[in-house]
């Protein structure tokens, strides 16, 4: 603990996938290299958890990492609940920066609003500081993670160079493949899931519901969307607001309420 | 069934504090005057579950009520989960319009984005029909709600005549009191939470920590902001997006990114 309160930068490092998830281990190789890590993950397999918090039950934090520059925790929660205890308790102070993943699978489209990845990000937009999440399209076992590097580094240095204005917060997507053919901003790509429940029947003739389904993009062929860039190799960033307050809406909205 | 698939307006209510919540009874009762109602509510209380959803285990409804203009089930899952569930697999057709509540609760502040409540509202949003939240500030085991009625009216008859616009959802919060001042439309009040968690030590000598804390807005004398009305006796109503690309941010980001 003594080292990780040192001059380099701190870099909180979350996930969604659980604590001993391959991009997790990935992301937090490389933010070593930039500052001292501090790792708060989920003891268990977390996904489609959104900001959820726990409420209800008491939560314990357990050390998995103690070494010069890096302390890591699991904690039997949400990745919300993760970075909150993290920040608030068990952290020697606030971090310079928010990493979240590499998420086993996209967070594409309108997925972002289920995301226990963008749940940690959101959290570190909170505290006013770069927050990243990374998500990678390989839903193999144990991905290899080399093709994210590129973009993990150059997300991560333009942040440590406060090159990235902080009013936002970013949702990465890398493709599976060996190189990415580059790196777009752009929109999260808006549309609908289809055929969202499997329906089955149990042994006991009682119908129960597994979710699955497809998303259908609205807009296919639009280049200013994510998954656009992603099926033809791209990498994407998509720059994101916490606060989901739509204020150009709330003079109108006014109006209508109080009949002006 | 053959009841609800008239061609009065469906309205579907869901809500995350359970399907026999006090809050839940008094907005159906309420939606039953306007049109056909399909409920979809969680089988326990979720509160604090955001827009989570259950990945690894199955789904199961159960029917608690089945009246002449009234189909209700209870979902084992989060409140996501149930109108995602409902729209997908268990009603007639899709809704008309999506309610939420009455929370027993505010979700005033950044508190929607941790919401269950506000969960089952951007759920609605990406259906394109209009969603509204409810939550009243009474934190008590048995409030009474008469103080929401003309709130939930005036948003209900609003929606239903089509003055709503539909590319935004509805966040309202209505104070604990014998009448509302009003109604006003404002923005989420920005802030942060402090002493989030009490840390305890149990018998057996190891920290476990309960989620608690304190919201501290960031302007509190701003009237833009809807915890200002609270406090004021005003009902508010935050039009809120479940989109969350920051689109303005786009361009600057690509232009970084890209050293353009």
């Amino acid at each position: 603990m003594e080292d990780i309160s040192s001059r380099r930068p701190l870099i909180f490092v979350g996930n969604d996938d659980g604590y001993q998830a391959g991009g997790l281990k990935f992301l937090i190789d490389i933010a070593r290299e930039y500052g001292d890590v501090f790792v708060a993950a989920p003891s268990a397999h977390q996904s489609g958890k959104s900001s959820a918090l726990t409420v209800d039950t008491p939560l314990r934090a357990r050390l998995f990492g103690d070494e010069p520059g890096l302390i890591a925790y699991h904690v039997n929660g949400t990745p919300t609940d993760c970075i909150k205890l993290a920040v608030s308790n068990l952290m020697p102070r606030r971090p310079d920066i928010v990493l979240s993943g590499i998420n086993h699978g996209y967070n594409s489209g309108n997925s972002a609003i289920y995301s226990g990845t963008m749940g940690v990000v959101f959290e570190g937009s909170f505290l006013g500081v770069p927050s990243i999440g990374f998500s990678y399209g390989d839903y193999t076992a144990a991905p290899d993670f080399s093709a994210c590097e590129p973009v993990v580094r150059q997300m991560l240095e333009l942040a440590l160079a406060g090159s990235l204005p902080v009013d936002v917060c970013y949702n990465v997507n890398i493709p599976k493949c060996d190189s990415v053919a580059g790196l777009k901003a752009v929109a999260a790509a808006p549309g609908r899931w289809t055929e969202e429940y499997e329906c089955r029947t149990d042994p006991h003739g009682y119908k129960y519901y597994w979710l699955t389904g497809k998303y259908v993009p609205s807009e296919p062929e639009s280049d200013k969307h994510d998954l656009y860039w992603l099926q033809r190799g791209y990498a994407t960033v998509v720059p994101c607001r916490a606060d989901q307050t739509a204020h150009k809406a709330i003079t109108a909205l006014d109006n209508i309420i109080n009949r002006k």
